[in-house]
């Protein structure tokens, strides 16, 4: 007997992974959770029907949705991570010392409790003293904030389901008003390369550039997610990721990284030419 | 009624594609060849039940495997492909008019008879008049050929089959002599995500890096291949493709492309540190 996990990456593609089991399967106030043993990824879990994370590849989407920041701002203290259940963003924040406050608001508790249970590679951060998490709508959370965040990361799923609120408009202006001066916004920023995931990743960028005046895109190779070729968003008030970045405060903290490092934080804003004629078009 | 094309990556991971129509498949002495017409990914041909290139996402293996050479040493003027039949590295070399002489050996007419046929998208230039094929064994070509070519690109299947020659030593060290003194190798390089092309990914690397005094590897987003990061080699008797990146002369031919782009061009070289670890533990 052989058991697939089978994932339609659009109606045309499939992703499938050869499972060792599907041992929890349950559908919270939001959407259907799945966690899953595999050959060949270690484990990994699903949100409605769509890969989250694996034991693989995950540590390439949370060092590059954290470390881009932390290289071109060092100084970082309080940061609002939306989204990210898994833990993995905190994970990777808990390790500066030097970050005070990290404020996490993931709308689906059952997705933090899961973690907490069968991931503990990611999820074993959230309980670092420096962290509070708040089991609320990030779109509503963020409302009348002001002036507090050096750093916001938005951690979402894709604009369907839960996540939608945390690709509109409405959003990005409250995360300006709650960024500090000084601030900058990470978000996952979708894919170029399947129309499906395209059409997010423009309206996304759209509505960014309009509101900050600094406004890129870096991207890092994710086998697991649709295409394995994955976009983030650096959008700051101040910092040019590149201009400001600053390499040798970066390599004082001495992290140990698999993915990220000094050479790719500069790499990761060189895109293909077709993604970048999409933003310049947006 | 669906149909599915369905691929192997590893033995426990899939890619699948629904096709229109599988509308050619036949066995020539040296391996299977497959065309498809798909929703997603235009055309696509496959030899032994791979992916060789589908007509959305064949530009980023095409240019990246020949510009990066070009835009280093410009004036490279004699080309050798090897492998390569479905004409798409020829085509992206058939744009530099400096280049006088492509001589291309491909082991297998079939795929150059059945590319002409179905993808003139990639194989329209091969009727070049610069363009000469062999239809041999590229090991044994290469043999004896002595300061020839300004560059050689290894445009090779996986190293199973008729590709597997084109990963050992003695090739590689025949594609040495076969170069002149400022002479460029580049070779498709495997992925280093699956175990089951790392394995591969680090043999050849291995073997090259003894050879040539330089020898770089950069990566590309190919979404239809092996967790869709993929690598090539870049090895040199005398150019860096950093040191020696000749931006100004590579904009001075002004190509269209669509994945290549100077910014890229150093971008590309900055690899994940698992990748470069990997590497450098050869």
């Amino acid at each position: 007997m052989e058991l697939w996990y089978i994932e339609e990456q659009t109606e045309n593609i499939r992703f499938s992974v050869k499972v060792k089991r599907h041992f929890y399967t349950e559908t919270s106030d939001f959407q259907q959770i799945d966690f899953f043993e595999s050959y060949e990824l270690g484990k990994f879990f699903s949100l409605d029907g769509i890969i989250m994370l694996t034991e693989k590849d995950e540590f390439v989407y949370h060092e590059m949705i954290t470390h881009v920041a932390l290289a071109t701002n060092p100084s970082i203290k309080n940061v609002l991570v939306i989204g990210g259940g898994d833990g993995g963003t905190v994970r990777e924040l808990t390790r500066y010392p030097h970050i005070e406050k990290i404020d996490m608001v993931e709308i689906d508790e059952m997705v933090v409790r899961t973690c907490k249970q069968f991931l503990p590679l990611t999820a074993s951060k959230l309980d670092d003293e420096r962290v509070t998490i708040y089991h609320e709508d990030g779109l509503k959370y963020i409302q009348g904030v002001r002036d507090a965040y050096d750093l916001i990361i938005v951690d979402s799923t894709d604009p369907i389901g839960p996540g939608e609120g945390l690709f509109t408009l409405l959003f990005y202006e409250n995360c300006f008003k709650a960024l500090k001066e000084d601030g900058i916004l990470v978000n996952q920023h979708e894919s170029p390369y399947y129309e499906k995931q395209a059409i997010e990743m423009r309206r996304a960028h759209q509505k960014i550039k309009k509101l900050f005046p600094i406004s890129k895109v870096f991207q890092a190779h994710i086998p697991t997610y649709e295409s394995g070729h994955w976009l983030f968003g650096f959008a700051s008030k101040k910092y040019h990721p590149i201009d400001d970045f600053n390499k040798e405060k970066w390599e004082s903290f001495k992290l140990k990284t698999k993915y990220y490092n000094p050479d790719l934080h500069l790499g990761c804003f060189a895109l293909p030419t077709y993604v970048k004629e999409m933003l310049e078009s947006c």
